[in-house]
């Protein structure tokens, strides 16, 4: 252990400069959504690649079909070989006014409660994170020469784009990816003084719809009552999806849904999620789920759909007296373990068709499919984890399940045969894909520790 | 009458000088919506004013909040004195690349079926209808030195903006323009062979709705399932705006709507508006309006609901997981005789507010609150005009319902107390407010010679 004290003494005399090697990561507009940022994707892989280089990883900055991603291998140490996966590319920052300042020029701010954090695009969501397990490696590597166990990253640049060419570059370098368990730094503590390891990862269906009428735009006044209005047929199909339960109308989608052990379900219970504090913090009090389920539930741990978009017809300023062509949404699911996104995309899309008047059609496009994670509870990484984390903290780790996908942990299940251990260091008022992101300074500090404590622990 | 078809002949033989003078105003681009052409629109009024002044008018320019209004007198003849609307300003041209010519260099086309027509913007709506009355009492001044009953003429320059300026001017000049009929020549032909005098106007309540719900957009997997969509919560509101035999279920939206005369009725059916003719030039085959009514009635003479434009969330390419904080519509509803605007305004808005769930709240904008016209059957200027056209056309001018508002003819009735005579000489392919817009010389003609009828007519 006194190695290990001398990295963690190391990390806390680091930390000025691990934070200006965060901002630097974070100066890079990085938003793998918008193609006119792939240079700047381009850039963050190279930047990544550079600094793992100088760590002493081999690094590569490898084509796929999207933007390029990091692989870095050092094959030190004792213990477990693992793979570390994260992401350099952020989300969009619109709306670009509700921002204090430009989002891509980050700096330290005092949060109201005395807090310090860094605020920025990609704050938290993925580059603070990710620069966590970053900094922990290279304080092994400057304290003891080596790392405590064979690391391998995979650091990838669509993730908010859905990951959609990581699916296809995993099953290529399968080998060289496939490792005895992956680790992912893209989810949170339970509360600000609670760690927390994710047990389970909802997966996520999402579709993208187009309902076509008249061939061209029309005057309500001359065809009002007598055409069809596709933004009318699409409102009527969307409100159908749910019921006033709060639950999801879809036939079968509920039939591999299973219960929790009633074990689980009373540790959730304990957690004592209130409304007024999960949804206080952001101007809401009242669930919003399935009428008979747990707030803490409906986030977790049961399925939703929501539609992330709509737009049709005009929609500027004043009034045009318009009967839109057509309309289009983003619908998505999220969904939990047993449910298949292939089948329930079938069910959606056969559920809209069903629907469309006469002279109505629609047109579908596929954003994403992947199926929820759940880890098993016996795994031995999962206590090693866990103590290291209340060692760190001072406070026993919970376990708890996260209401976000990460797609490419089922892909590491499926194609590698891979468990995750997803460890993280946000908090719930972090605004990832909101204006103003943030992270705690001491999610990026203790973070940093956590995983030097876990990487020791995981090594023994 | 043979003072009268003295008036005639002098229309046909004047038939080219008095196109080359409807060239000469189709050449002035009065487009009253871009500010850029104002100067052009009050070239087009002073155009119009020295026009009107040589056939013998009293004639003056009169400045409104906008571009100015051309009023004209002249106080001959027997009968009941008549006030005629038009306007001189124009929609905009763009796509201007999808004109096959200049839109302000006007000429005469033969069409694909032999028919000849005048192709500008405004050939049609509404320089060329406004110019077949201005004809009309030329032809009448040349042959028989005045008149044939008093007339005043009002043509505004801001009826594509909506008017906006011209209800505060009629106010302003109630006892000037207050006359015993207006008449109004915006409208069309049932069919290129049938005249129509229609007979009335549907009213326009125009809303928008915002719902609220968080105070920021959210991260859908986090808070999916916990919180209330103002997307889900707007179409599920919107939705139940209309059950499923196409009824607007806002409660007494139909308490004042009126069942047609029997006789008015079995003569819309008798017109056999077929959804093929009406509904097949625009790519639609299915009348879509309440379920129980002809087509011909869903588009003109029943009231309607529809929503012209709605937006909220992520509308971009791809994918965002975003629960957004907002997200609105555009909603409008058509009238019929006997609803209240304001009524049906209050109605609409406790109908969204009663829907709202916890935590989500809604705001309106007020855009347009007109109530629908409707002319007494039993009016004698309806039957003389009736006639008229008749003997013009050689078969039945059909009495029809427009689906659209005309505002200035609703305030001519409230401000005024006068009934408007709306008689028109359009085609359904005219393409009003669209590229290459065009006017029959047929209608152009015709349209002439129906006026010296219809002034003949009424004077007696």
């Amino acid at each position: 252990m006194r190695m290990l004290d001398a990295v963690l003494d190391r990390i806390d005399r680091d930390l000025e400069p691990s934070l200006e090697r965060l901002f630097a990561l974070l100066r890079i507009p990085s938003i793998s959504t918008d193609p006119a940022y792939a240079p700047q994707c381009r850039t963050a892989a190279q930047h990544v690649a550079a600094d793992l280089a100088g760590i002493g990883f081999r690094t590569e900055i490898r084509p796929t079909g999207g933007h390029p991603a990091v692989i870095a291998h050092c094959e030190e140490g004792e213990g477990p070989r693992v793979l570390f996966y994260g992401h350099y590319d952020v989300q969009p920052v619109d709306p670009v006014e509700l921002w204090a300042a430009p989002p891509f020029e980050p700096r330290l701010s005092s949060l109201p409660d005395g807090r310090k954090a860094v605020v920025a695009r990609g704050a938290c969501d993925d580059k603070g994170q990710v620069m966590t397990f970053i900094e922990a490696c290279r304080a092994f590597k400057a304290v003891t020469g080596k790392l405590p166990l064979p690391i391998t990253l995979l650091i990838e640049g669509e993730e908010e784009c859905g990951s959609k060419h990581l699916f296809e570059f995993v099953r290529a370098n399968a080998n060289e990816l496939r490792r005895d368990l992956a680790l992912v730094c893209d989810t949170g503590m339970w509360d600000p003084k609670t760690p927390a390891v994710t047990t389970s990862l909802r997966g996520l269906l999402y579709e993208e719809v187009k309902v076509r009428g008249a061939d061209r735009d029309l005057h309500s006044g001359l065809f009002g009552g007598g055409a069809q209005n596709p933004i009318r047929v699409l409102v009527q199909i969307l409100a159908a999806l749910r019921d006033d339960q709060g639950r999801i109308t879809l036939p079968g989608f509920y039939d591999e849904v299973k219960e929790l052990p009633a074990d689980i379900k009373a540790e959730l219970a304990a957690l004592d999620l209130t409304p007024a504090r999960f949804l206080g913090q952001v101007g809401l009090s009242a669930p919003a789920g399935e009428k008979d389920r747990m707030l803490i539930e409906q986030i977790s741990t049961r399925p939703t759909c929501d539609i992330n978009g709509i737009i049709g017809g005009y929609t500027g300023e004043g009034s045009k007296t318009v009967i839109p062509a057509q309309a289009s949404a983003k619908v998505s699911f999220r969904l939990v373990s047993g449910q298949d996104p292939d089948k329930i995309r079938a069910t959606f899309r056969t559920f809209v068709r069903e629907r469309l008047p006469a002279d109505c059609s629609a047109e579908f496009i596929e954003h994403t499919g992947t199926p929820a994670i759940q880890l098993d509870f016996a795994n031995p990484a999962l206590a090693k984890t866990r103590a290291a984390l209340a060692q760190e903290w001072g406070r026993k780790a919970v376990t708890i399940g996260s209401g976000a996908s990460i797609p490419i942990v089922g892909e590491f299940k499926r194609v590698l045969g891979m468990d995750t251990l997803l460890v993280g260091f946000g908090l719930e008022d972090d605004r990832i894909h909101s204006p103003n992101e943030k992270y705690d300074l001491t999610s990026f500090h203790k973070g940093t520790r956590s995983w030097a404590r876990i990487l020791a622990a995981l090594s023994g």
